[in-house]
């Protein structure tokens, strides 16, 4: 059950971020359930950043199926947190992101998930085909 | 991609949970991040029922490794739901619990998630055989 | 700064819930925060079973202007509450409910606090108007 | 029941924190449960930078037996904001900061609260005398 950390250089782009005191659990580490608070904010955020998403009057809105995540060690609040984020895999109507925690200034990753988002009409809640637009800024965050 | 729901006879024991309002997002469905929260409870009321677990006290606490969902169905508060639970690994210091999400009465999950435990000594952080009593008490509620 | 806590007397309807593992602190202790995430959904619950609030397509909605908490004794996930509400100031488009926390069967509160809504036209987001309905349902609730 | 927002000159320091996906509510608007979180992580790390809390270890720890926040005008995710503190009141073993939350470079707080924090000694859990080394601290983010 050994987990290879990921590196930075498997990631394309990262957000800031900071914990917060509600983040501890009873063990005075971050709670397992926080690092999706995390991955949910950063993919959301490149989403909202490159005009793909408008989460309060949008067509096209992304629902997730699928997460998941691996935690390699323990980070504590107060820290600050650096999240790595790629497309790992682009379909018809739905797109996996990698998503990874770093801590400060680390090279690997303290925990590393993935979740997949289809993107459905806000109205109708049927999945739609991912724009030719959209699929562009998808490649340049494109690691396999 | 297609997830086949798990039913009721899938999982060993059962919690009756509900929804919070905090926990629908902003397109009105619980967030993703919340059925953790749920499997979370679910889990650790188990382990503390069956006198495993003293969170304050004990010599030997959980530390989630991995962890994984898949959503089918969306949910949205106000909502009664039961969290069904089992074992379906037993390691030699770790265990995974598959658990599930069914709403009202339904016989089919809205979401079915695991996540893996690892038991370790509280001060020495390091992990630890589990016990022959938990063993027991592990294989009441095995599904592979 | 002694404060007398509340009976259940003070309140005119109740609604169960059970905490959750996130709901600790790293003292053990159910987190400040949280209490609010049960007079917010005790309140609510009561807007919507009386049919005055459709969160998702409703054209009237409540904004919180104002809450507030005093911490009597604290409380420990896990355990079973009833939250306690009652409307204690009724104005023309705006309504205080305060809101109690009873551990178990305890007779007196552990946590009380309050909060006060202004109801909304959705679209505008100006305040409008209680309907006689919507006053007649408080009126049945309040409690000076 | 007009309230006057505060301005960052009424406070003393500040933190910078952002917000996250799950902050937002149903009706796209941060819930009023978290400002609470911010409020919370805000104090927090001062008495965490200025070595007077140290949470895993520490003999002296913080209750919050009162709360409450005043909510100015609604803040969406994603925003940048400002968390401004001071202490308002110093007790014996009591201490009474408040605290807003300053949207972006904002000169007016969108919401401005307080809490009052207990010291207790963490094994007996009785109240506990502030320092004069804690009580100097506390002077210099002295606003009344």
């Amino acid at each position: 059950m050994k987990i290879n950390p990921h590196k930075k250089l498997d990631y394309s782009c990262f957000y800031q971020m900071k914990t917060r005191w509600r983040d501890n659990d009873v063990y005075g580490h971050i709670n397992n359930v926080v690092y999706y608070e995390y991955f949910d904010t950063a993919v959301n955020l490149w989403l909202i950043e490159n005009d793909i998403l408008n989460f309060k009057s949008g067509e096209i809105i992304g629902f997730i199926v699928k997460s998941g995540c691996d935690y390699i060690s323990p980070i504590s609040h107060p820290s600050n947190i650096s999240i790595g984020i790629c497309a790992s895999a682009i379909g018809t109507s739905s797109v996996t992101y990698k998503s990874a925690v770093f801590k400060d200034g680390r090279e690997f990753a303290s925990a590393q998930g993935f979740f997949t988002h289809v993107y459905v009409n806000r109205k109708t809640q049927k999945s739609c085909p991912i724009s030719l637009e959209f699929r562009q800024k998808l490649n340049d965050i494109f690691k396999s």
